[in-house]
């Protein structure tokens, strides 16, 4: 049963895959390897055991639809999977050793967490490309005057860069913002049974830092019902989204026919219609800002989970890895499409020209050029 | 690539399915072979074309991966379907024939409507279940004294089953809104290319409703651009969400060990701790519960895109298709456990009635009796 | 302290109004001396306690301000104004009558529901005038051959008031949809300390049933815990808010200066600029759009409450009655505003044939004129 | 026409003054002054008119409610605003020079600003008292062992303060994000009619830099259409909102009868019932329960709102200063109420030991002291 049809419009191959099923196991597996490795160097179990473990981990091959029924029917994925590692390790004495001090919220927040660092690093060429493309437009057109457009009515001239320099500008700060959430949230969860660490003979604090280490993940005190990190990875991405959406609704505006200041690249195949030969759509356009009205209510879902229950909550964390999921997904389809439209924009100088003039207004542009190298002088991030 | 582990902890099996590519592509392709025959029948296109549109729509076999990757650089579905139909027609007359007078965006709408249906169709059991299951919970303990609890404090004696048959009363009334909003929005959509039927020959009303008889549709205007149904019906999903959670919260409130006035059944396997072998979660309720945060900004979602441009929006509608799907994963997913939680709970009446009498509160339960009576005499559908 | 400012621009006086202290307060009392009316028909109290009871409701006059205070301090506005009942009443043996077995929530609960049919009946002239309107222009203008356009580009010709004809079928559905939801859940709350109606010695739907009577509300089993006719309310005001935005959306297209197919009528004094004195802002449409901005946000908000806790939840229901006064302030808003705009909507028929002429595509209106008659035809409520 | 009643419980007093129209009026007023000056020390004015400007916003005195309706009709307050300021100054040459280069968007942004800055300073000292008083009760109740829950179930045990210290964690982090956002966004608009500061003579951004720093507003580009810093400000208000939220589900949960480890302070008349003369409401928990349910619905229509229009969006940013305010007055009254529970809290010693020995589980509460001691020295703000 797959879901291609249905996912792809609003997510990469790159993202989805980094929701995968392997993706999942990987991670888990690779937790539960770092975690007897680390119980190893911290003297909680010995050697062959973390061998043992790291061999179960590196071999272990489940069927993810059967062992999603498993999950779904626990509750929660360690269950069964680590049920299959002690299945898998059979005799040896390190099938009890498996998961040791553990509980499934680390294992599943952990994952979590992996997931959202590589998610991060799909993310960044097109993001890249997008910035330099838009920082590369609104220098170009920084000084040509074009009508500046308010509450959509024609309103006095801007220089044609400036729109673009300041979509750029919002993108940047959200980036920032992204990247600052994720480098202080993306942390690795180690807590045990209610959060205390117990089970891990006073080493617990030690194991978190080099399973961290191991992961690549930030280290911390554990974080199982404190959930502002993922409300701020997720408001962070709320915002790219929308920031991402302003250059695709000012872009859809100027390709009007009536307008014709700028339109998408002419890709063959592309933004066609089933009934109308005619039409180029702005297809581009129209991912990122589909992505911009479903992310808001994402962004509320998780936030709308804070209030979590005691030690571990009972519906709200488990609602939020779909939704970063969904979230990643979709900012993934916005950059990517934007980044196309933006490295390849065809730019009307004579559209401009004539709607200015249209206009019966003059061409002063005030301090436009100014504001754009202010604005490009002060990124942050692109 | 494979997400059976993201995705099955809050969907079915059964209502994934019915928005997998099998059936995108059974759908679209049922579409396509109904508007040649309706075609047929009002006389636009003959019946060799007709029949030969049939069988392709019967034979083709696309892969929906390589399907996925075409669309999404289309822009849209319908433009390499229609294109494979007609290279699949080769030389056939009746090539040219295919999705004549449509649309892609009548594609998309109509197989969309389709799987509402279809989904519809997958909740009813789950529902009846769960509905049966109160409604026999609220007669059977109607009478039995406990104490009520408001603000979480104890408040004053009930009949135990009064918050049942308050919690069925609210899931009835939205069953009932999620019914009537499929009859009337669950319905075909055949515009054309702005929306005008034209190219139909003037014959569009007839057609559209040989088509809506066909795939078992509602017929009537078309409505690319008003999208008040889809929202009716994304808010209708929303409110019975939220109306399974009601229950989902009370009871995992009840089964809490200082309370222990019900539990979730016992069932091998469910429910466990990887960490506490003697923990009994309320895993079922987790998952209505966990639907419940998340459903709210989904409809937001879908009310944010209402106000859609002229005769097709930009980013509007490209947005609902996923989020119903989610909407219908999240209520397939909350009703199946609900429906298992309440076929099997476990109420307790040692500790009913030792909370009532550590209470210190009398046992007069008022028109308890009568109220649940009342209530269960005015469902609407269960 | 006022708050026009920040509050009038979303919200019209009259709506505002219906949530005003005086009304609450109204409301509020008249709930007490309809209970003592009916707790006397029923014979729980005699005459001259229902007398008293219904003269100091009829003559208290608390200060707004302070009463607030107290509310906010106790928790909720029942307590301090039964108390101000109470003292007014004095040595009268009436005073330990008042608010005879009802609770906060059943004083809160009614006040509301009062006030959404309050509200409800202020939004029904505009809902009138703009439909109407609608109406009028689509009719009007059904034959007229106008560009169509699909994702913002130029599609095919359709008549021009088919888009409006659309828009007035959204309107109408979601305006049917809130009446009815009104009608169904516009009902009286009573139903005591754990909504058992305890202490109306077995006459309290007798009550309930004079009560509501007397209130113009629907009677019938308590809810307070059980908030999915609120929901519903919510969810309809949301779909006739992004309903009512689409044309507003369309409208603001339609008057670009590059398009200026129509236009906002001429007002002296609205819709100017406080920088360009040649500008015609369409200032109905953005306060329509604004609305539809944040409607979704708010239905969530509703939705997100319904797992309401046990006999009376902790927060949920708190928070409806501020979103539910919001939703209607915007409706007020959105609804005044196009039924202006719509009232006297200057059509350009000359900009609508030179935009058809300069897309190059032929006047083919297909069965426009027909899918206007038939939309015109199957309105439900306008 | 006054609105206590509606709006007390969710903001405080002092909040609303901060959006009162006394407030709204002196900050726009001190916008045009602060213009004029600097528009006197760049040279584009004479100290006359400066002078006389300025004496006009000391001394002009509009009727709130009129000038509401004149805004609601213009569209915008800068419209009726100047224009009286033109009037006050009668003859005098000032008259036309009032709000030079500015435009409407440049007045309530700034205004908005302004509010911003000074609803952040409200929060403060509940904010100090709140994680003062976590603080405190984490530290003193660190090593008591109590029973930990996880998903509603008894778990193992932890030390009591360990679950406070991550509520306080949290709190800590929003409050520091809250910080920083409106340290970078409380930022001067001024952009003039199409943002690109033409109108100022070459001397805008000069200009902006005085007005800024007379104001106390950070300075830098204008941002009409580029909305990330109020959705960044808008976020880090609905992580706060939500992180309070923790404690107060979980105080909630601990003061429920059959638990009662801890419980709101006892204060006369507070958190009674009007129905039950025994109950002790969680009246506070209430508050910021409301709160955490309310705001994700905020933080999403100002998201929703980003992807504005051109050089002046059409209905987003006209959403955002009413969303904005009610953010600030529920986080207000949720600080409020939660630094009167934390800051009494009693803690039941007595129950907390009972209970844990109810569950049969040992008191080992693993590294919980490290951690609390762990989160206590992370935090970056309290």
């Amino acid at each position: 049963m797959s879901h291609y049809l249905g996912m792809r419009p609003w997510a990469t191959p790159a993202m989805r895959d980094v929701f995968s099923d392997e993706h999942v196991l990987r991670h888990a597996l690779a937790f539960e390897a770092a975690l007897a490795r680390a119980q190893l160097a911290e003297e909680l179990i010995d050697a062959s055991a973390a061998q043992a473990i790291g061999t179960a981990c590196d071999t272990l091959a489940p069927d993810p639809a059967e062992l999603a029924e498993q999950a779904a029917f626990a509750g929660t994925l360690a269950i069964p999977l680590v049920t299959s590692l002690r299945q898998h390790l059979g005799d040896h004495p390190a099938a009890r050793l498996v998961h040791l001090g553990a509980t499934s919220q680390d294992l599943a927040d952990t994952v979590l967490m992996c997931q959202v660092k590589a998610a991060h690093a799909v993310l960044l060429p097109d993001l890249e490309r997008l910035c330099a493309a838009l920082a590369g437009l609104a220098r170009e057109h920084a000084a040509c005057p074009a009508i500046g457009r308010t509450l959509l009515q024609d309103a006095t001239a801007v220089g044609f860069g400036l729109r673009l320099a300041q979509a750029l500008a919002g993108i940047d700060f959200a980036w920032a913002q992204l990247d600052a959430a994720i480098a202080t949230h993306a942390r690795l969860q180690l807590g045990g049974a209610a959060g205390s660490r117990a089970g891990l003979q006073g080493r617990g604090a030690a194991i978190a830092q080099r399973v961290a280490a191991a992961l690549e993940l930030a280290a911390g005190p554990p974080w199982h019902a404190q959930r502002v990190g993922v409300g701020a990875i997720a408001s962070a991405l709320g915002l790219l989204i929308g920031a991402v959406g302003k250059p695709a609704r000012d872009i859809a505006l100027l390709a009007q026919n009536a307008i014709g200041e700028a339109q998408e690249p002419r890709i063959a195949g592309r933004g066609g219609s089933s009934a109308m030969a005619h039409k180029r759509n702005p297809t581009g356009c129209q991912v990122a800002l589909s992505a911009a009205i479903r992310a808001p209510g994402l962004v509320a879902s998780v936030l709308g989970g804070l209030p979590q229950e005691q030690e571990r909550g009972l519906g709200g964390w488990q609602a939020e890895a779909p939704v970063l999921a969904e979230l990643f997904g979709l900012v993934s389809a916005s950059l990517a499409a934007m980044a196309v439209v933006a490295g390849g924009l065809e730019v009307n100088q004579a559209a401009i020209a004539a709607n200015l003039e249209a206009s019966g207004l003059d061409a002063e542009i005030g301090e436009s050029v100014a504001i754009v190298n202010a604005l490009l002088a002060s990124l942050r991030r692109s």
